[in-house]
């Protein structure tokens, strides 16, 4: 399956693209993201390491989508030592949730189940409030409770998650934050996020914000925890500030597993809610979804006797990417999938006509479970009085002595 | 008593001075500062407004001391309009409390009895761990809960008076905070306050803080409520962005109160914390109390023959300062104390003899009175459950909409 070379990949040749926690533009180079962000690669033995511990290896695991990674095997050795990590991972709420938001929570998930592992999930409604103009913090707000129904709908453990939407936790944040904010000038913050002196000032607190749960677990269980990041490469900026950080006010520095990003189902970009055309959101109705995969960008010919004769191109695809991505767990059966497209054998509508199927079906599923999450909401949401009493605690342990 | 022309007044030449909240230097020409602070002075017309509501003008508006305003008039047209106004002041605990630091809470507390208002007061012990390098949150936190009983010391109302330290509301002044710093941009704040780019993003965001309070009384009275802000005038930058952003979010502008600064015992400068032996602690014994007196720069000559020929300078003398700025409440026995001063009549020592018996009576009632707070601070003292009560309450009546 390496031959995947969908539009969000490098072609070889030195386009521009930007990748930023606020922008990804052009065609990506993930191969020159790891040596950009100076991140580790994914390699064969990492892959073993894991599948020894959980007996098998994630969809994104085997395909390389989750491809890059600051320290996982640190977390490795510190498992099998008997340290527990736990996970951290996130989402801004400006909006609906789409399928290109939920790739790292499936992910996620399959690393709690796998490794017993809490997850803190932070909505940063303050961050997508402060970097927005046209959205209010009571729309942030109102996103964020929305989008935690989605979140949770993946299958997560309720006992094991805690979603911190940042404006119920900020004294919690701010509180732990300004000691870590004394360690960034704003130097710093400029050359690593490329603010500008027209930017706000609360953009430019933001980044301490974001740093906090790699470090709250460790508050909370009153020792050091170690702390694993499952997200897209794009938010890497957030952890490079956080591991320089990190030791100066006594915490181990988070690591990372960076994963690449859904592609858009136009011809270029990834999936993005502010072209809503390219994007399949979670409240999408069939009817919507359906218009939106037939008009999706494919490898195929101009006419179907041209495909059937010289056959189509499944790496510049957008509807194989979602297959590849996410809706064919079954690897011989994708690779069943490309060879009958290359060979012609495959036209794009019934293949177009597939993956609507199967993404129907699991718009309706995720809807349903959606709405019972409503249920429990209230559950796995955390505020200020959840670490008022567990840090109180953990004080009285003597962790932090800073 | 127009003659005063202490160390801290300018003397026409002109000298560099600077006066920032974080550093005052050089000999401050506080006329100088009005044109630079584009503030309005506290004319005669001005004195007649409040003396004809109040009966009496307080010391420090009598003698100058207090000089300066931005909309007090305003303040007062709208009190007689029925629309009560709330005070907010503050302290930034890096250490003990001296004398002048506790003059403007003298004048606040003669504004809280006689407009009947609710006074907040901010401990930013936040703004004292990020601006210094040598002490820990721990520290500026055990600070604030000293200090604030020096604050309750000097008479204030605790049925109307409520201390905030910053890290108890933390998530209450973020949450509004992030709603003001959108409107401020780095470009302002570098203006206004001369960050650098070294310094740690936790300072940038610090004005947000220090403004909140100007706008929290109208949340908690859930319809806008106007803010006067007695202070030395060095806090002035911070006003000067508040009253830019303020009407942007919903907000009057708070008005405020300059007052000058109180003149250390040496020669130049004011009485400053990081040379204790130029400033009058509270918790200073008589015996230091009488020490730092004694050794105190004054306008006296050479020997006592030629000061009883030629007579002294009280303009230039920290001693007479003292009985100007706090010990002489009576405007005629000062008066005569010039005269002899200045005739030659009057020697240093006796001055400071004098001096000495009314700052240990002072600091000893002031050190039992101390003491009693410690029996209300707990009433005094409010976190965000104070805020998270009536903010409630107040959005159940409508306010704000935005």
């Amino acid at each position: 399956m390496s031959g995947l070379n969908n539009d969000n990949e490098g072609n070889g040749d030195n386009e521009e693209f930007v990748v930023t926690p606020w922008e990804v533009r052009g065609k990506i180079d993930y191969d020159m993201l790891v040596e950009r962000f100076g991140t580790q690669r994914v390699d064969d033995s990492l892959l073993g390491m894991i599948e020894s511990r959980v007996g098998e290896l994630h969809l994104q695991l085997r395909r390389g989508i989750v491809y890059s990674h600051r320290d996982f095997d640190l977390i490795l050795k510190r498992f099998d030592e008997g340290e527990k990590f736990a996970l951290y991972t996130g989402r801004g709420p400006s909006g609906g949730v789409h399928l290109g938001h939920m790739l790292p929570w499936f992910f996620t998930k399959w690393l709690q189940d796998n490794f017993d592992a809490d997850l803190y999930f932070q909505m940063t409604d303050d961050e997508k409030f402060l970097f927005n103009p046209d959205l209010t913090l009571e729309d942030t707000q109102k996103f964020s409770l929305d989008n935690a129904l989605d979140v949770m709908a993946v299958g997560l453990n309720p006992k094991k998650t805690f979603i911190m939407i940042d404006t119920r936790c900020s004294r919690t944040l701010y509180n732990l934050g300004i000691k870590f904010s004394k360690h960034v000038t704003f130097s710093t913050a400029k050359a690593v996020f490329g603010f500008k002196n027209s930017d706000n000032i609360g953009m430019i607190f933001f980044p301490t914000i974001q740093a906090m749960p790699c470090f709250l677990p460790s508050l909370v269980e009153g020792k050091n925890v170690p702390v694993l990041i499952p997200a897209s490469i794009d938010q890497d900026p957030y952890w490079r500030v956080t591991r320089d950080v990190a030791p100066k006010i006594g915490f181990y520095k988070p690591s990372q597993l960076h994963g690449k990003l859904l592609p858009g189902l136009s011809a270029s970009g990834k999936m993005s809610a502010s072209q809503p055309e390219t994007a399949i959101f979670t409240k999408d109705s069939p009817e919507e979804a359906r218009k939106k995969i037939w008009r999706a960008f494919t490898g195929g010919r101009v006419t179907i006797e041209e495909q059937r004769k010289y056959g189509a191109n499944p790496d510049i695809c957008a509807v194989f990417a979602y297959y590849y991505f996410l809706f064919e767990e079954d690897d011989e059966a994708l690779k069943e999938r490309e060879r009958r497209c290359k060979t012609g054998d495959l036209l794009c509508g019934d293949c177009k006509n597939d993956l609507i199927e199967r993404i129907v079906k699991f718009l309706r599923e995720h809807q349903k479970k959606r709405e019972k999450m409503k249920d429990i909401l209230d559950q796995v949401l955390i505020d200020d009085s959840f670490f008022d009493s567990r840090i109180k605690s953990a004080a009285e342990r003597g962790f932090p002595d800073g």
